[in-house]
């Protein structure tokens, strides 16, 4: 069956050329990076290659990136790593109420071992409020966290101005930017945010799972996550994937480029998918940002009174993969802390789906997504 | 240029069967398995099978099998994970000095948290002592940890009889074995040995990098070492690797049916390589468990007076890869703890080089590489 596949939050198709580099790697480069014989030295400089691919698509230098399993365990050392690292300098950490479990669940970890941790609000669009942060930072603020774009709303946080005015009030604290679902759509730039640490991800970027990295600013010392033979520079242990690590590089510089030779296209996907929507007459709510302001790729909407999973299985039977709750975890039953936050109404809150577009998507495959769309929650709409 | 690979300790070339099954779950099955729609169930489904498959290689139950991005984390999940959970019961583990890095500095990183931590040392064939360790386990014993084979000698530990004194002493100690340099080569019997966790890894299986697994005793409760979305019950965040753990459920249960079919095959090319080498005449030593003895597909053999390095790259230019030093991170200069633990002579420790062998390897190139050996380590015995 052919589908349109509109989950690309949740994570992405590799691109054909990176399925055939991790095979290649698989296949010629199977060596341990810690051998010192050539086909470890071969490994090691296919990972090297990789760290170039990756800190040239950021700007930064590749000695400053540091390879995960993936984004989760980027944000972990990130967040984990510096607090636990600094608990003699303060025991304060900061972070939004709408950031991803995995910086959540640190944090919630973090209180466990006696940090103390603000959760600050964001406004109906997502939004931060940089004044609302400043306030709270005080001597002992080792930290603060806060997300680039938001996974399920596609807020983009005004992270300029974060960084200046946490620089401002403590010239010390550490800021981590949570970069994951950015990562080539939206520039990262890190200069301008005064940022110390940024997460990211391989399988958002199509790449392959099983790799992701953090950028951490030369000179900034973190605790490890995970202990054992000292690779990638003693902060995570455990024989590199070298087929993942290459595939995400060249997935990196793939998409890179992709979004730049194809400009507005993420965003000419979503107006799209609006307008012909809007053409149908259906009743539906936007949620989070104006389509024009947030993120390029993601799209929250709310079919009033309608049930989410309900929609979801209907357009899932035309071919319609999209995304309901939770953006990474999606089974679990709970309502969305993201939509709860922004303050959404129940009724919008248990009808809401997401439209995660990538730059595989074709133009005539959204128009067509839009009419499943509003053809399906037209009837249902009847039915109940 | 064509080679005999030696270095199967430290990781081995994934099955063409494996490279084949990943690529295609990363083309086809590439949604996340946490989306609700058929590519999110799909991928749930490739995963339940992969840990049908392991947990019928090992025979436990698959629920009992946790997924993490390999046997290093594996091991932080157990060693970490019991420690942090049980502080309420006590503050002391026990494991032996001979240990891979990834327990040792675990352990290590433990003892910078409160807790107290007894390695105990081995005897010159690199076996742990079940009494001397019974002894050391008190009421405040929460953990000990043992490896089932060691990485650099193949020492087989007598977990039968350290199972038995670990409980008998005292009934709650939860008994931790790394199976990762074992798993398919020599039996995994964890009834008889009475274990509560025990680690695995995918890449020394012929399996992709990215995977492992915990098998957790039904019951037992950890902390998690990284913190997210809640997948693997809650003990492993982070989007599943769908292709990789394919891929170790494939690797698994082919290595497992290799091992039957080819049984003795493996101690066969060791003692073919054993033989060919004494009946040239040249000075070695082995290290560790007698050839009989020690696991089937790891020996590792010292040149008195040669200097391993030199030795390995005069291999290494004659197209054999072997290893030298730590098994797993071979470029850290430092002299092996493991030929340290087993008392061998300093003359003897920096001229010894590990063979590992796997079911990939040939008779006819096992030889050919013994007469390497024998050629190269007589012409550098000349110029020294």
């Amino acid at each position: 069956m052919t589908y349109i596949y509109l989950d690309n939050s949740a994570t992405t198709a590799p691109y054909p050329e990176v399925i055939r580099l991790t095979s290649a790697v698989m296949k010629e480069i199977y060596g341990n990076p810690s051998s010192m014989h050539s086909l470890g030295v071969a490994a090691e400089k296919t990972i090297a290659k990789a760290r170039r691919r990756i800190a040239s698509v950021i700007g930064v230098r590749d000695k400053e990136i540091i390879f995960t399993s993936g984004g989760t365990e980027a944000n972990n050392l990130a967040i984990i790593g510096s607090a636990r690292r600094n608990r003699n300098r303060g025991n304060h950490l900061i972070t939004s109420q709408t950031e991803h479990p995995s910086v959540l669940n640190c944090c919630r970890q973090l209180e466990k071992e006696g940090f103390r941790v603000s959760y600050i609000p964001v406004d109906k669009k997502g939004v931060v409020n940089p004044e609302t942060l400043g306030k709270l930072i005080g001597e002992e603020t080792i930290l603060v966290s806060i997300m680039h774009v938001n996974n399920e709303i596609g807020t983009i946080e005004p992270l300029t101005e974060i960084g200046n005015i946490v620089k401002e009030r403590n010239r010390s604290t550490i800021l981590h930017i949570d970069a994951v679902q950015s990562f080539t759509k939206v520039p990262v730039k890190f200069r301008q945010w005064q940022a110390d640490l940024i997460s990211f991800s391989s399988h958002k970027i199509h790449g392959p799972r099983g790799a992701g990295c953090l950028w951490i600013r030369e000179g900034l010392l973190l605790e490890p996550v995970i202990y054992g033979g000292g690779q990638e520079k003693n902060l995570r242990s455990g024989t590199e994937n070298t087929a993942a690590i290459a595939g995400f590089g060249l997935a990196a510089e793939l998409s890179a480029r992709a979004n730049v030779e194809n400009d507005g296209f993420l965003i000419s996907l979503k107006l799209s998918f609006l307008e012909e929507l809007k053409k149908s007459g259906l009743d539906f709510h936007i949620n989070g940002p104006d389509p024009e302001v947030g993120a390029p790729h993601i799209l929250n909407l709310a079919f009033p009174g309608l049930n989410a999973e309900v929609l979801l299985h209907s357009l899932e039977a035309k071919g319609l993969y999209v995304s309901a709750g939770s953006a990474c975890h999606s089974k679990h039953p709970e309502p969305s802390h993201v939509l709860s936050a922004i303050g959404l109404d129940h009724k919008l809150l248990t009808g809401s789906l997401r439209f995660s577009f990538s730059g595989m998507n074709r133009t005539v495959e959204i128009k067509k997504a839009a009419i499943i769309t509003a053809d399906t929650a037209s009837e249902l709409y009847k039915m109940f």
